[in-house]
């Protein structure tokens, strides 16, 4: 059977894609698709991701919890932004979360027009995901949602990850592909290390983030598959 | 002094950058900014690259040669399409060349609109314009033509080539200029065996252009750097 994986580098390339019959990956390593990774798995009954700041307040007296980011800072008045260690089972098991973020909420509504199923991946799913990815009868869009719509590091970094892992399974890959697990490769020594080449490590010391860089590069410390379902993420029922 | 260096992978990006105090590198190594490098370096006095190959019907009695590719092949009735071996110097010395080709011509033709310059790249001409691109007093833009608006490896490797030899000059870098170096310095040692990873490489082998492809990743067989002017690319003056 013909399987096929392609990377798309940014949100603003995804109308070049077909994805009818594709499991998209949104990817938003630093920090949303972390955070929400890490949400979901510590019991957040689920994550609306909303596009603008002001959507967020439709939902004030909702009783959910509202984190809004915007440039990488949590927007005054909101409960938490995007830190992955806002998102521990003490503050949201049992909760419902509004998110909306920079990079990440866009990738997400755009997928979600032409999908198959829109899922999140991150380091703290990687396996997770990967092993579930391969036991679907899917072609896989890995959908970096990048920086302002230009290409980043980092989420590329996860993709080429995922792409690694999922190899053998498939077999065809796009250039994307084969770029994207070439420089994982070259990088997973230590993630880290690599993505201080970014122009973006500047920007990131100066939001003094350095633990939920650190905290977002941990492989597989989570299980949870996060899945659109409406316009809630939710816990993917799968076999563990 | 502040320098940027930045490389917009497909031609779709292009709108994300401000180019105007940029100069701007077209890619697209396989084969149309290899072909116009060649011809322009044996003689040619001028090649004019047109968006569409009924463009090219507008010059059928001007005696100018005129080229035409679509999807890797020569378009019936023209003189030649974009093999590199059609652009010798017996076939090109001071002739004029209209040019249509899938990717190329578009990217030329989105980058004049807001470029302070538009330049051609490739293999053939690598050090050439790296070391004219230091001598100016410009940022860069290095813009891969990639495939019907996707990103492909060939294009990306020539950029990540400049990037490495305009590095000790320049002191900002976006994210894609760490990918594309990176991926350079991993293929470099063998272009050729690198790109059979590519999606294309199947599609290369049915057009049975390998020798074009081997052709195009010669590296500094020529010193003309073609430079737009008004709508014509011609030799630009500069001290060798």
């Amino acid at each position: 059977m013909s399987r096929k994986i392609e990377v798309c580098l940014t949100p603003a390339l995804l109308h070049l894609y077909d994805i009818s019959n594709s499991i998209v990956v949104v990817i938003d390593v630093l920090r949303a698709t972390s955070s929400i990774t890490y949400g979901i798995d510590n019991g957040a009954k689920a994550i609306i991701p909303v596009a603008q700041v002001e959507d967020c307040l439709n939902f004030v007296d909702s009783g959910y919890l509202l984190a809004a980011e915007r440039n990488g800072e949590v927007v005054e008045g909101y409960d938490f932004g995007n830190s992955p260690f806002s998102y521990t089972k003490e503050k949201v098991n049992g909760k419902t979360i509004v998110l909306t973020t920079t990079n990440g909420t866009k990738a997400l509504h755009m997928a979600r027009e032409n999908a198959y199923q829109v899922v999140i991946g991150s380091f703290l799913n990687l396996t997770a995901l990967s092993n579930w990815l391969i036991s679907q009868d899917k072609n896989v869009l890995l959908l970096c949602a990048g920086w302002k719509d230009k290409f980043n590091l980092e989420d590329t970094l996860f993709a080429g990850a995922v792409v690694n892992l999922l190899r053998k399974n498939f077999n065809h890959f796009d250039d994307s592909c084969v770029a994207a697990e070439d420089m994982f490769l070259l990088a997973q020594a230590d993630l880290r290390a690599y993505l201080y080449k970014s122009s973006h490590s500047h920007r990131l010391a100066q939001l003094n983030i350095e633990d939920d860089v650190q905290f977002c590069l941990k492989i597989d410390i989570c299980e949870a598959i996060p899945v659109l379902e409406g316009e809630r993420l939710v816990s993917l029922n799968y076999k563990k």
